[in-house]
């Protein structure tokens, strides 16, 4: 099916073929991504246009020996084609398969993980201090891949302005394909435009040979070798026009570039030549999203990640921003912020490069005036919203649970310290499923939850969300407790659910009691009140008066009806998607040690102590015991109840019997 | 005393003065400077550096209509003299005094406050976005000032990219004083340096006289009003040498500069003039910190700070990086590591811009080539420590407690997703005191023990840090549990107490029993063991049988000793210099709940969910309730015992009798 790849056990064998066969292996690279992609879905555009790159960098570098690091390593999959994966790529994003991203412990192959983006940089420049440590910086290679999106955050820029002026054999790679998820913004992305205007770097032989005779004795050159010819020039000065690349020549790099990232020749030349180079080097590649797939190339922003069914001969399938069954947690958001700025023209809207996930871009057609997208750019996102809101604005900061990671710093020193009325929607929060560990939601309770003057809220449902919505807009910024709010709300789709009363209104520190009962009591925050709903209701068909508690609010709590709850029961559970350490169980016990009531037998559920791997979300539910069947099974065990069945094997067990 | 100065009650006044006048205000305010911190401390050459910067953005702008965002802030004592702040400055940093940085609470000339370095840009573009949504584009001016140090973090960078592309009206003035706290370093630097030698922008009639009739017609042109005279040029060609601010042109801006950032009639003109302009500017001052006071110009890194007493005639003073009486927790560390590096070669040590702060300068001395400064680029440094850890090197990452919140992203995506032992060494961990609410270290404990992986210590004393950094070296890295670590340790002299036992090995999650006893267990973290054990000794000689328990571990808990003295004494407390909210005594309650040991009274000690002004740290001490004192009331409380003399007042009432 692939006739040389799947001979490819390792990239030494790529060292033995041919261009010809290069390219070959080049197209039947595209051939598996877009055959596996059908199967099981994940990111498509990006992995399509930078297959030359890989292919080049593992044909002329020799890895693990050289250091190529990777960012952000959604597209990867043809690098983890070329390096013994290629048999397991159907497990891809799937639970015990191979990840979405780049893993150390999944192939030797993989030298720093990554999943966030712009981090390639500082940690390359690790691995090179580490090599000239050890005595081979002539011996061995170290590059950064990163590309133009990432290149705005300020990690990235960080580590480009410290390892630039270290003199050191460096390379940065940057895989420029014009937008990221969405479009680029900033002066960095009309820096770029600019350059990619700039005459093409042609291939070697028909750019150097004219020039050959003129700077044959040039000092500063380096001995240059390509496709077999010796060539010497000044590689700087050859492909610097006026103007072009300065500002990296600014911050200590040598600039080659603009070089077409599909000319497979090209590359190889071009890193070949490179490999002679000392001292820092970046080389502007420019690439296509979604190369050789027609409908990708035209939209690669809709086609950033597919979901299966997607055909392949055809290209009818859908892409994975497009598919919507049901009316996700985002959606609600989306539309409920839309009905809000239209009523208050103090509401901006503020995305670090997600648009399309947060659902803010029918916002940004309707008011592209009062839209912002920061790039990449968590950091400046938020102070940028501290600004804002310290001029009386109602600023929205749209941003995943795992990205705000990123901004941990100014949410406490900017915005919280200020007390500034910070408005936080967290997408994404709890476990996301395939794209694992580095882009599960589950610290920002516990990240947050510690900081002076924060809201932190969670809804139970997709109605509610719209509630808790207008009411950070509506009424906590402009009342008592105005200063920072953030709620937060999973991935996927909102569950449809009768509940046993009518939503009550929101109020601050406020949670709502969906069941009375005098036996025990269910305490959830957020999504789980449904599965929380579907234990009480089990409970309560056994004749255990079990209460439910839909917390609302992680802080502050709603001490009154916890506490009464606790003396009521001296029996309760605590469920979260969160990590249990530091979380709202915590917070429980905190309330309960302060005020003195001993005596209560607590349960918490949260996501344990360990970082959990990719896969569907059920899997995972199950793994980190969030399931309605454990919080029932605890409960009966907590009251000394027997088993109607026999109880679930606990999370390790679990953990083998899922891989198995 | 000040003759003009005394008289300035608002930046309004300064506007009726002369440029002579001005001038003289100008030496006032350094003498006052001079003056009121050879008393109080403080911050000293980069207030000195920026007086005319300040003096003359206050003549030419009107703020608070106009916004000037400051940066960090420890620079503005200048500005607090000019706002009305000049007859309380002897009360500076002082508890219930002005602070030493930037609060909106504290005046409405504190448009935005500052403490992390490198906000100042992303901030004052949400305060320029507010003004134009409020139609006031070319009513009201927004500026901000960032010294050249904080222009490497990550934040800075993301900030002047995304407003670089904006267009809209906005100046960055660049106080260029050629470093920072420490040598600027990196790319940026280098390329600055290279501006400095550019030809000095001169007074402007001088440069102008000659160019106006050749560009007297040139499209594009401003008015420009300088000293009375109308001058047509256009800016930024005049001052655009070739090259020179290249790359903040490339970014979006208009570069003016370099200028003489003390030339008071040039920054009055200069300023008045870029009032005009339209767009982004980036205005360029080379200043030099400790302006006007020799030793401090000489050595501007040690007189950085200042302790009083300072005598300002003779200058014989001690600056404050060279004030030492007992050994500071700092020395232990620094001490130990040089040990530590000169056995093991794969030590390396990490600062960002901290290198005195630390005590890494004697590293930096005795292995140049193994020590990295970053500069202020917190997150690039702990990814580039991960980098290093990944090829076997021992990164020793130095950080204060309070500037690691900027890395938490690459704590938990870089290093602990990864297991990579990285290790993080957190000075001013716990209340530093003067420096208030932005810099107390009082979160990390909260933020790093959610976090999969991750290991944290803290030492009672010297003796027992220099024990937990040899075993972190030497034995954790490379042990069974090897993985991330962080030990954390406050500001000032360590205590040297006469502990009841030798210390013992530091041993994995394993704590330290102090004192046995069954009526009640004292939990103590870090440095709260002294005071326990303070209060443990009352106690005792009260005939209360008390156990102390020196924890050693916030991550791993050592579950057998707590468990065991919690079923032993039924009675605890938990002591930690950190927020109370998801800490160490968080934790415990987390184990007892998932033990099942019910029936405990447990009281959490640690800094309250408020932020924490600035102050002494005893008074801090008192105000957060962790004194022995304290601790020891609790403890008969708990127990029903008689307190021997009138329980100290509650924390708000001591709020209040502290202030009066």
């Amino acid at each position: 099916m692939y006739e040389i790849l799947s001979q490819i056990k390792s990239p030494d064998d790529l060292k033995t073929l041919s261009r010809d066969q290069l390219k070959q292996v080049a197209r039947e690279l595209r051939q598996a991504i877009v055959d596996h992609l059908s199967q099981t879905g994940g990111h498509f555009a990006s992995d399509l246009g930078a297959v030359e790159l890989i292919l080049a960098l593992h044909t002329v570098y020799s890895v693990p020996k050289d250091k190529i690091i990777w960012d952000t390593g959604h597209q990867c999959y043809a690098h983890k084609m070329l390096t013994g994966r290629l048999e397991r790529f159907s497990t891809l994003r799937q639970y015990g398969g191979i990840s979405g991203f780049l893993r150390r412990e999944e192939s030797e192959y993989d030298l720093f993980g990554a999943g966030h983006a712009g981090t390639s940089i500082s940690a390359a420049y690790g691995f090179a201090v580490a090599r000239d440590f050890a005595g081979k910086s002539n011996e061995e290679h170290v590059l950064a891949v990163i590309g133009d999106a990432a290149m705005t955050a300020g990690l990235a820029l960080e580590g480009l302005h410290n390892a630039g002026h270290s003199g050191r054999n460096f390379v940065v790679v940057l895989n420029d394909n014009e937008m990221s998820i969405a479009e680029s913004v900033g002066a960095l992305a009309k820096y770029l435009a600019k350059l990619r205007v700039t005459p093409l770097y042609q291939s070697l032989e028909s750019r150097t040979r004219g020039l050959l005779k003129r700077i044959d004795k040039t000092p500063g050159q380096v001995v240059f070798r390509a496709a077999g010819s010796v060539l010497k020039h000044n590689l700087t000065h050859l492909v610097s026009t006026e103007n072009s690349g300065v500002l990296f020549e600014q911050l200590g790099y040598q600039y080659i570039g603009p070089v077409d990232g599909h000319d497979l020749d090209l590359l190889i030349d071009l890193f070949t030549a490179i490999k002679s180079i000392k001292g820092p080097v970046f080389v502007h590649l420019l690439t296509v999203k979604g190369k050789g797939y027609e409908k990708a190339e035209e939209d690669a922003r809709k086609w950033h990640a597919v979901t299966p069914p997607m055909f392949k001969e055809t290209a009818e399938g859908t892409a994975a921003s497009s598919k919507s069954s049901g009316q996700s947690w985002t959606s609600y958001f989306s539309k409920t912020i839309l009905e809000l700025a239209a009523e208050d023209p103090k509401i901006v809207a503020i995305t670090a490069a997600m648009p399309d996930g947060t659902g803010l871009t029918p916002f940004s057609k309707q008011f592209p005036d009062r839209y912002f997208d920061t790039a990449i750019a968590e950091q400046h996102a938020v102070c940028f919203a501290a600004g804002l809101a310290a001029e009386g604005m109602k600023p929205i900061t749209a941003i995943y649970s795992t990205f705000l990671q990123r901004a941990y710093d100014m949410i406490l020193h900017d915005v919280a310290i200020q007390n500034l009325p910070v408005l936080f929607c967290l997408d994404r929060a709890g476990l996301v499923g395939d794209d694992g560990p580095t882009h599960h939601g589950v610290f920002d309770i516990a990240y947050m939850r510690p900081i002076p003057n924060m809201a932190l809220l969670a809804p139970k449902d997709g109605p509610e969300l719209v509630q808790m919505l207008r009411y950070m807009v509506q009424e906590h910024v402009v009342g008592p407790h105005a200063g920072p709010i953030a709620v937060r709300y999973p991935r996927g789709n909102a569950p449809s659910v009768e509940w046993p009363v009518e939503s009550a209104p929101i109020e601050y520190g406020k949670s709502e009691v969906l069941l009375d009962g005098g036996d025990i009591a269910l305490f959830a925050y957020g999504n789980m009140v449904v599965p929380a709903f579907e234990a009480a209701k089990t409970l309560r068909a056994e004749g255990i008066d079990a209460a439910l508690i839909n917390l609302r609010w992680a802080k502050p709590l709603d001490a009154e009806t916890i506490l009464t709850y606790a003396k009521k029961t001296r029996c309760m559970l605590v469920m979260e998607e969160g990590v249990v350490h530091g979380g709202v169980g915590s917070a429980i016990l905190e309330l309960l040690a302060e005020a003195g009531v001993t005596d209560v037998r607590v349960k918490l559920f949260g996501v344990p102590d360990k970082f959990i791997e990719h896969g569907a979300i059920p899997i995972l539910h199950q793994l980190c015991m969030l399931t309605a069947h454990d919080f029932a099974a605890a409960a009966r065990d907590l009251l000394g109840k027997p088993q109607p069945e026999p109880v679930a094997v606990a999370r390790e067990a679990r953990h083998e019997s899922l891989t198995a």
